[in-house]
């Protein structure tokens, strides 16, 4: 069952392409080297970091640690304002600021690993990180995000994630929020409500629902949305079942070692109506010169990463 | 000079963090392993691929060969219509043509090896492919790309095309098509007469420039534009002169051995206004979770690129 889809909300679109599909444990990855020399990101080695900005201590040691990027993409340097050249080049600084969030004092522990007690201290991190971005008015939005392995775009094993705030809301973000805009009350919400009984539902707790999205972009591409309508990080209660759910989706992926990337969508002001949730992509497939015109080819139906998911099929 | 910019036209943005920045020839890549066994696309070998459905002979031999792809994204089978089930799940069948076009007979040859009339019969085979796609109506847009390297999505070695046409205009082609549209007469022909006498123009010949776009958002990043206003592949008259400027950049990219994606874009109807332009796109960073919300970091800056491209440094 090959398919063309539209995302539920963005003009984005995908070629569902089975005829390429493998059997789930196909897309299995061989583990790569480990890497070699001094971890920066392991307990004694904290002088080699930019000054910590941020730690949760347990037992008089450092369970979460965050300290700026090394290689920052964005600086709290220049004009963060952005302006227009002659009605023609727009442009501003690369304002904001890079953190870079150590999970785990382990470096042989992935989040997967960690208890649901020490992955809540790291979305309580998320959060905090946030608040401290909101002191500069110049920054736009907080980006919160994890790559692992890679094909993701790191090289470093040592658990982390990334918080970029910088002077603009990300383009995909705003356009989700104009599609929440234009939509009566929330797409989101009308979204969970279906997905929960399709074959794209993958695992659900008490205010939690993980799905694979109707035109997913990538295999085994899995999105974790709060049941109720919650805008902000902050507003969520319940980190423990988030927490837990998260747990429960990325160890499936340790099964298939995929590199993945995961991102935190949320709206940026209490203006904003997107409906907070974490798009987890899998990174097994590499997107060649097709997809820079836009529609993605994949060649796994959600519907049968959903079954992974749940167990159902190897 | 790090900055955040927007593209000419499109809500595309990227950072130019070139605090992450390295010399071009630091970008170069290490040479992969030839693969190994029987290559389809070689002479000889005619009866391992699909039934040819196109072919350019010189002296008794094909020069240039298209053939359907074995493992297509698209079909025509199924209904190519895009319908949408109770104002909610949009889709339609996955249809359209996915040809396979050999560049060279030798499987040591790449595209820039070619002479410049060999590079023309490619570039006359894509038109061929074209007015093929346009013969069956529910075919919308006929996507024309290379891939090299696996970086850039294909292991296979022997150089060749793609080239796909489905029920559908690529959202990023749209998205262009519409800039121009609000746009007073056209916005690319503005971009060359400004790009022109910028830092980012790399080289220029009777009809076609080559310049790093503004916000370039891979490292050598380039785009070939035809110089007059010229919206369909079949109105490029001097196809000479295309190949020459695509030689004269690809002979660059191979000094560094960068993988790379290029797509044609086009206006798919006589009705639209969008400036046919070549965007070549080096595959040498990693997307990361940042990046999937939308802008891009590109450690170069364009106007490095440009230096490379004219030959003032390394």
């Amino acid at each position: 069952m090959g398919e063309l889809r539209k995302d539920y909300v963005l003009d984005r679109w995908v070629i569902i392409a089975s005829e390429r599909a493998k059997r789930p444990h196909e897309f299995r990855q061989e583990e790569a080297k480990e890497e070699r020399g001094l971890c920066y990101f392991c307990p004694g080695n904290e002088k080699e970091t930019p000054p910590e900005i941020y730690r949760i201590e347990k037992a008089g040691r450092w369970q979460v640690r965050a300290f700026p990027n090394k290689f920052p993409a964005v600086k709290q340097e220049g004009d963060p304002a952005i302006r227009t050249d002659n009605l023609f080049y727009t442009y501003a600084g690369n304002y904001g600021r890079h953190v870079v969030l150590a999970e785990t004092p382990d470096h042989h522990q992935q989040l997967w690993d960690l208890g649901i007690e020490e992955i809540v201290l790291v979305l309580r991190a998320y959060l905090e990180m946030t608040y401290l971005m909101q002191e500069d008015t110049a920054i736009k939005y907080t980006a919160i995000f994890k790559n692992h392995k890679k094909e993701a775009g790191t090289s470093l094993v040592h658990s982390h994630s990334q918080i970029i705030g910088y002077n603009k809301v990300p383009e995909e973000i705003g356009r989700e929020i104009t599609a929440a805009k234009n939509y009566n009350f929330c797409p989101y919400c009308d979204i969970i409500s279906r997905e929960r009984n399709s074959l794209r539902r993958c695992f659900e707790n008490d205010n939690f629902i993980a799905f694979c999205p109707y035109a997913s972009r990538f295999p085994f591409e899995v999105w974790i949305f709060p049941k109720q309508h919650i805008l902000h990080l902050e507003d969520i209660k319940d980190l423990q079942g988030l927490a837990s759910m998260l747990k429960t989706v990325l160890t499936k992926l340790k099964e298939i070692n995929a590199p993945f990337n995961y991102v935190v969508h949320y709206s940026p002001t209490k203006e904003d109506n997107l409906h907070v949730h974490i798009e987890i992509m899998p990174r097994l497939t590499t997107w060649a010169g097709f997809e820079m015109n836009g529609t993605v080819i994949n060649p796994q139906p959600p519907e049968e990463a959903a079954r992974f998911y749940r167990g159902e099929n190897g």
